[in-house]
């Protein structure tokens, strides 16, 4: 073994660190079950093809990828990195999901409303901050073209950021469509709408003299420039009102949600946001994500994606998601050095004169009232051990003999 | 995409598998923490170098290799695998351990018990019931010299599988040096050790007559093979005692365990056999195994291994691991078609003319009450639907309407 480090960019968990991890991902599911959805695991690897063939975008730059072993694998002959790999690590929860639900739709509920927490993998530059493997957790409503499915869903992850005690979170929530609408009610051709909207969704970073000015510097005519910053200032005064004339279908479905979901906002808001793009090219309508506090970027996000599941099976199922972006809320709540409820917890200590019979049936004993019981020999210096204890997160101690008696550190 | 399947060998789960697998999970962790051992995670990835170079075995060859990515990757002068390659997907939970414990042992208790729970990847040849990605769920006493380690260890592992509901099972227990002084004082060299072993550890498989065969064709001298022979008969009627003169060190420290752990011997038992080997090659001492009715395999198995953090660290440290076979006790709770408690779960279906500020409210108040609570349309067939709710474990039903009342499917 030439090194004691993990691979760059990839992590190990410390003892504190895994037992928040834990205690986050339980939470988590926990609200997920209670909202009706149920929880399924795809594979870590999928056929390379699967991965690269598909709507990935520029995460398909980013795989991992797996040889191919024995008489497959003919090095010699390999030109290039497809000749020699044959799966790969996903680098997302919604590919797979796609995958899955195509394989399995005849044994699915007509409405299928999936679960799924795990990791993924992508090779980005290891840098702070960013990880090569850091894990989702995502809900799908499958099946559903109601935006009860939307409202669900937003509703489920407002629930599960609440009970972790995240307060005064803002969901931002957008169309594809009012977005596309501005484009074209501005003047720019159905080609440049991403690009624009790229451009579009930096607004609350660069301002509108920002906007203007990268526009003109990606060669786009003056006339609709101006004219699509005539319709954001306009948009920016009158919120959702604003939209109405634009596109009716994206008022319609924003207003419904937002009626409902704002009937329980209580600890966070639910607002439209015009500029809200979110980068994957394959949603259609609703978009959504969660901004927490000055942090500036989003801590879950999702969107409709209507026409994903047709390219595989030939006829459209509609689709939506929302994933939790779990390394940001465990980043936040070891920051915030939020305690984690273990039960309560205490050591036992035992002479090196103990029966052993005695101590293992006292910790036996003791487990049937205390949710953690630890074995230690008892030192020498057993007061520095004891402070040890304490530091270390234990409630109490107590010492193997005939009527033993837990000393509590809070009674002290 | 071009199929709707995960890789060879690799797998989705349903929700119902997933649930189980879930609840399993969860179940072990539980007990494991309760007995004071503490969860960390290691990095599905290793560095290629730290998978090839140690005591891995057998699984050294069935390593999943991941490309090198960018400039590194040189195709056209890339000879060998390993020009080629610079990580790989872990093999078994234990060689992650003894590197993470080589990198933090500074920031670790002076007894480390840990959990580690999680995925690991074996290239086998894909067949029915071998997978190439299955989970491991470990404990590991890191430190402690004594066979306190042991006790501790296998009274978790007993208790982790009772709760499970899992009854009757066999711990069977034996010691590295007892085989070696049996071999030893049969009259074969040391360097046979190994080799023998392999031979003497299907005797329950093919009895003494096959081992007898096995060895002379593997051309052993008749006289040790006689001696073995007479020496496993004598152990076979005796047990323990049998082996007291042979080797004390081994002696001292089963009679210690069986003695301890035979305490709590309820809905399992203790057993010494003298022919158990276990293929790891880094076990010292102290090993064992889980047999569960007339399975062929063990459910749980592990060990002494208090050479291998030293080849790390350059001093030993002694250490012990316990292994569940996680997939195995799956197979056989779902054969068993075992209920696995989800709480209380109910269907809340609104009709198309509901007010959906209302039915979201009503789902809420539910949930108070309830453990899941799922939102259905009605649809017209409403019979059916209310059957199929039934048989996908609904416990009970409820329309959206003014005064609520759940109807309960075992009431009926």
């Amino acid at each position: 073994m030439k090194t004691k480090l993990p691979p760059s960019g990839m992590r190990d968990f410390l003892p504190r660190e895994k037992a928040v991890r834990e205690y986050v991902m339980s939470a988590i599911r926990k609200v997920y079950a209670a909202s009706g959805f149920t929880e399924i695991e795809t594979s870590y690897l999928e056929n390379i093809e699967n991965l690269t063939g598909g709507d990935g975008g520029e995460n398909t730059k980013l795989i991992f990828k797996v040889m191919k072993r024995g008489d497959k694998l003919k090095i010699q002959d390999g030109k290039t990195e497809d000749d020699l790999a044959d799966m790969g690590l996903r680098f997302d929860l919604t590919l797979p999901l796609v995958r899955y639900y195509a394989n399995n739709k005849n044994e699915l509920p007509n409405i299928f409303k999936a679960i799924q927490m795990g990791p993924v993998f992508r090779a980005e530059r290891a840098q702070k901050g960013r990880y090569r493997c850091f894990t989702q957790c995502d809900i799908d409503v499958i099946g559903d073209e109601t935006n009860l499915a939307e409202m669900e869903i937003i509703l489920t992850i407002a629930k599960a950021l609440k009970t972790l005690k995240l307060k005064d979170f803002t969901i931002k929530i957008g169309d594809r469509r009012i977005l596309k609408a501005l484009c074209t009610a501005a003047g720019f051709e159905e080609a440049a709408f991403s690009d624009v909207a790229i451009t579009l969704d930096k607004l609350d970073k660069v301002g509108v003299e920002g906007i203007r000015k990268e526009l003109l510097k990606k060669g786009y005519p003056e006339a609709p420039i101006e004219a699509l910053m005539a319709l954001n200032e306009n948009v920016s005064r009158e919120g959702l009102e604003g939209v109405r004339t634009l596109s009716e279908e994206g008022y319609d479905n924003l207003k419904a949600i937002m009626e409902v979901v704002g009937e329980f906002e209580d600890g966070f808001k639910i607002e439209f946001d015009h500029t809200l793009v979110r980068g994957m090219g394959y949603y259609t309508s609703t978009i959504f994500e969660v901004a927490y506090g000055s942090l500036g970027y989003a801590i879950a996000g999702g969107g409709r994606y209507d026409k994903m599941i047709g390219k595989l099976i030939g006829s459209d199922v509609p689709a939506v998601g929302f994933s939790i972006g779990f390394e940001r809320i465990i980043d936040i709540l070891l920051e915030e050095n939020r305690d984690i409820a273990t039960g309560k917890k205490i050591a036992l200590l035992y002479r090196e004169d103990c029966n052993l019979k005695c101590v293992m049936r006292l910790s036996e004993e003791f487990r049937t009232a205390y949710d953690i019981v630890s074995l230690f020999k008892a030192k020498k210096k057993l007061g520095k051990q004891i402070d040890q204890l304490q530091k270390s997160g234990y409630d109490g101690f107590v010492f193997c003999e005939e009527e033993p008696v837990v000393k509590w550190f809070d009674a002290e």
